[in-house]
């Protein structure tokens, strides 16, 4: 690619990937007729045969993703892993995974084969298969995992559902994965299917960016705000463990890669939700705030009622 | 990713693309029970509407499948054409694709979009859509694209159908895609749709890494050999201007991104398939060989009538 001639051009760092996305989905204009296009988890499409079906590809680049030393296992568990927690982000059942690897030439068989073990292990835990790849050459690892889900045709869980009134919750705990949970998370596929067969899941999305980051992205779709309760945020002891002068809370709120659900849900389904989650799995949910009528603003109400609003630089009063 | 600690690891170059692969699918083992797994130009799996759907990937890097100089619109429609090819490959018709791109942060989003915008040009040329994609970071440019096409259940043309006797193919002209074909390609999708139809094609493949390369990929599917008449290999023009001290010949049967089509006819079928072409299609079709019992081999008739085999040095007569 050339670089860019003037320097006055605006980079991809400069305009930041979710303004980079929605310009190119505006490339794409309206070709076809796809159930649900760009901007949610996973596109959807219609299979006419009672059943959709939904796509989503995700990259893992050495050096970003994961360090050159991590163990190749871990890196193919990973790549899959993402992809399956958009699926499940949907309520889909995972089942068929696309695995495509770009190498230096020095790279270990035995380490691309290690690689393949870790993506298997995690694709048959959940049901899916891996059918097929591609093998490349490519100046560091990288890896893209495209998988395909299936549910009944029109119940896939979108972004765009959230009604002023409903409950927002989040699956377990948020914050320090960097320490170690960024390559041990279970995308959430059970969690993802029982909510779809409840009932009552609004809007749900996985949390790949960090809930501050996503959450608006799921609010810009609804057309709707938050109020989230500082205090009911759920942050993971790792989250505590990073002494790097970020209070857990922020990390709890900004870090990456938890994949985690946040979902909503009408609030005359909530506490019955609420009660049948508890019978039917271990893993912690938490009622963190709800949905306000607005125009797509993340708000937090600290513990003495006051409430700020989140913007790219963070919340006010994490700023000082 | 750790470098290998022992120089006697083999490794990836060591062991080459096909040998690669064929251990990992080894890893993957037997599960799920795809229509067709790795090892084909798509998997094949049945969707239970009467259809069956082939899935396919393919990556480009930067500095390796386009230099760094490449217009950003003929980057995107290449990464699109070579995954349409693999559909055209098995007669498919291409139904759905995902874009990934990972680039550095410096990259202009207008480059971006062009290479949209040359990635959708060739989508709804053939009927497809893009449904989706992701964004992310990495050292340089390279884009991994997902499609998906479709035919009817049990319709694909595999690679692994050849029977001694049956007569072998190719559309268009080979080598020399370097000096700007590589770019410029069209996959030959309508054409795959067309010999699907016609019925009488035995096995099919797109020609990516070169025709001696690629071909004894289908024979050892198939598990027979063929002969391939020297004279009868149709060389493209440019196979003559690259004056490397290559021949032309060698040129066509090894120079990779011809993406034309190689397939194979059962013998009675033969003339009447020709004919129909002729109606049908200005591109060239062209008779280079035949099916011949054996284990793989590729053998090659020069006009005295020696035949050479191909093995990874080249032909015989090629090496002095």
């Amino acid at each position: 690619m050339k670089k860019a001639k003037h320097t006055t051009a605006r980079t991809l760092s400069a305009v930041g990937e979710d303004a980079a996305i929605a310009a190119l989905v505006k490339v794409l204009g309206d070709d076809g007729a796809p159930a649900l296009g760009p901007g949610d988890d996973c596109a959807v499409v219609e299979m006419g045969d009672g059943k959709e079906w939904q796509l989503t590809s995700d990259p893992i680049v050495e050096g970003i993703h994961f360090l050159s030393e991590a163990e190749p296992r871990l890196i193919g568990r990973k790549a899959v892993g993402r992809a399956l927690s958009d699926i499940a982000a949907m309520g889909g059942q995972p089942k068929w995974v696309l695995v495509n690897i770009t190498a230096p030439g020095e790279l270990a068989l035995d380490q691309l084969k290690s690689i393949y073990r870790g993506a298997r292990q995690l694709t048959r835990k959940y049901g899916a298969t891996i059918v097929g790849g591609d093998l490349g050459k490519g100046p560091e690892l990288a890896l893209h995992v495209f998988a395909i889900g299936q549910s009944p045709a029109g119940s896939s869980i979108r972004r765009d559902g959230a009604h002023p009134g409903d409950i927002l919750y989040v699956t377990g705990q948020l914050g320090g994965s960097a320490l170690g949970r960024h390559f041990a998370f279970e995308p959430r596929i059970r969690e993802g299917l029982w909510l779809r067969k409840q009932g009552g899941v609004t809007a749900m999305m996985d949390i790949s960016d960090g809930l501050a980051t996503d959450l608006p992205r799921l609010l810009k779709r609804s057309g709707a705000s938050a109020l989230l309760q500082e205090r009911a945020i759920p942050i993971a002891p790792a989250a505590r463990r990073l002494e790097d002068g970020k209070s857990p809370l922020l990390h709890a709120l900004t870090d990456g890669e938890d994949f985690e659900l946040v979902f909503t849900v009408s609030p005359e389904r909530a506490t019955a939700l609420e009660d049948a989650w508890r019978k039917a799995f271990r893993l912690r949910l938490t009622r963190i705030g709800e949905i306000l009528a607005g125009p797509g603003q993340l708000l937090l109400e600290d513990k003495s009622g006051q409430r700020q609003q989140w913007t790219a630089a963070g919340f006010e009063h994490f700023r000082s």
